[in-house]
């Protein structure tokens, strides 16, 4: 592995765990404090989800900050990611998003590992899946294709915690988010049995995403991908 | 239609959408999660429609992204936009966002349509709308006829979840928005017999912020469009 | 009057009126819909003036947005504004500051005016609006005088959400403000009793911290008035 | 001391006793008003800290704005300040903290030292501690290695409201605040014999964090410290 690509592999790492940190740690520490209302909870874990992405983009996009395997395979479709660094890249965020979800059961005083049991499927979480994973892929390639980067951080941050209440399944958009949320048993976590059509999902609403974004920026007007386009 | 003013219409197509999505479905879950404070319902709600406009705005920006036809009408009155182009982003919002609600009520295992029962009038909220879309568009052409389209994604976000606060009709101020959550009976659902007032004062509103925009900023500081500004 | 100077306290007026529309409509709304948690009510009431505040200083301060007497007085100490330009921004905040108390009390409902009837005095209120308009002056003209008009915005959106909270006196930290505030007899209300010492100490802070920006910044990256700086 | 240092200090002081303002006032405040839901609190405390840390460093990143001892460690590690330098930041630091802690205990009537009896220890606030300043230092060298100081403000006030949640500890991550924390026996006090183990796992979370963002940032962009960097 070239030194650079380790660099952005290893960016995808820290910020995929720390991004799962937010994810998991703020659920747990929601359901303790205010035990009583599921809406505070997921006001709690929305909000701190978004400002989390908002530092941890602004903090290493200069490097990598896909932190999620969907962007990464859509970087690689525009051509913009060779086929190594993209299978690099996506085991750095599995890995990574696995190691988040440790340290949020470690940190909370729980155990390293619980299989989450809560049951997440039907048409209108399928549904809302898509719908999510379309909107994040279109918010941050926008920003990207336009020339833009600087905004990513900022747009990706409000999106997503706009999106864990507007789509039914609070928007996993993300299938390393969603691997690693099978690690922990807590407010937000998901059964094993649930994961393989939220990933399908996901993908679905990505590709048609990708679709989208090409029509509406035909050009676009850095050809350099994600990790190199904050500079 | 052109290449560009499709992918004009397209933009604005999506993204008011999404901002409908944003509206009615983030009500949906704020009633759902949160039964017993509607103070804290309407937080929520307002903090996702202002996150998502960040977002989308920031996304959309150099393509397109008024989301809202009397921006779109301020706009062919300063001259930055024809007939036809007027026409084609109108009908795009408006099927945009009917297209929102019809998503937000089926991720939520709703019926596609159902029409709202919420009576919304009164001298107070009507006076509201006036206000809450003066504000509006003065808070969007502040930052366009100055040169500054990058600052308006953070100033619409930003005014529009204090606009659902401090107005007393929860600052619909836009048309689109308007008829489309006329195609929910949740939440941020408005009974069809209201819809005619609250579009005229927002007309009312919009036209006196024309006049105000004009006389504070008298010389735009650029002649293009919201769609081409922000590049 | 000439033009230009016309056109600040236009937007001066404007500007403010929306301030206080946001302040004490968002403080009636808080109290009707969430009746029960006057920490919920106080933090819809700051997260909205911040946005509000956001929203307000991006869209008009290429023209003027000060929003706020002290300000203006502390540019006029630090020479950028004259003794006649002074006194129509006065004047023009006073006038606006009133004008939005009414309009709030309008678009809920209420009479034009009532005289509130809410005691704020005290030591630790007092110590607090001069720490609190201390604050707010500095950062202010931290961004303007490191000639950085574009953070400031910003800075005084997220400055008056944390200082409604760690202050005790909830940051008037605005003579403007102070004055509005005594014409609604509401949740942000203030009795006329309670004014001059709340001014007062506004005063004293402000001045302190005019001598500290003055220090840390000893040279103006610009001469230019708030108003003019954002260009 | 130079006047440049002496301005330097001067932020320095003046920062950090505004942060330990936002953190211990803020507290005091969520727990009087929001008697009933710990998470309420927190969600209070948590928006207040991160908006207050966005507004005050852009106020004084042009002269200095680290607020934090560790912060500055790790400037002084990577040579861009010197030891006569680092030791009169480092003091200012902690004479400020003290003083925004006192002011703070002051405002709410409170006698103006009680010390705090709050036991705050165990495996897992202990890595908490290592894991949140981890992280705080990596978005803010992130930022400032990669030549975008104008982000670490916005990056900062994201990482520290979602860290309050997603650590148990609720991410103290800061030396100074850690000592000040000692001086209010109020919702976010720390008990002397907590302390010692806290400020110790900050150190070694930094420590680590200035290796990663080495590795991640071989090449600093500038060489210029926080301090300057923002010019």
């Amino acid at each position: 592995m070239t030194s650079t690509l380790a660099r952005r592999a290893g960016a995808e790492l820290v910020g995929t765990a720390f991004l799962l940190m937010a994810v998991i740690g703020s659920g747990i520490a929601a359901v303790r404090l205010s035990p009583d209302d599921t809406g505070l909870q997921l006001l709690q874990n929305s909000v701190v989800t978004g400002a989390a992405l908002v530092a941890l983009i602004l903090a290493l996009q200069p490097v990598s900050a896909a932190f999620n395997p969907v962007v990464t395979l859509v970087e690689r479709a525009f051509g913009s990611l060779g086929n190594r660094e993209t299978a690099a890249l996506l085991a750095a965020q599995v890995a990574g998003g696995m190691l988040g979800a440790v340290l949020a059961n470690l940190m909370f005083d729980l155990d390293a590992v619980s299989i989450a049991t809560r049951d997440r499927s039907g048409g209108g979480l399928w549904l809302a899946e898509a719908v999510a994973t379309f909107g994040l892929v279109l918010v941050i390639f926008g920003g990207l294709r336009s020339g833009r980067p600087e905004t990513v951080a900022f747009a990706v941050g409000g999106y997503i915690t706009a999106a864990y209440w507007f789509t039914s399944s609070t928007s996993f958009a993300n299938p390393a988010v969603t691997l690693a949320r099978m690690l922990s048993d807590t407010f937000t976590g998901i059964a094993p049995s649930s994961v393989a059509m939220f990933v399908l999902m996901q993908l679905v609403g990505a590709g048609l995403a990708a679709i989208v974004v090409r029509a509406l920026y035909p050009e676009a007007a850095r050809s350099l991908p994600v990790e190199r386009s904050a500079r």
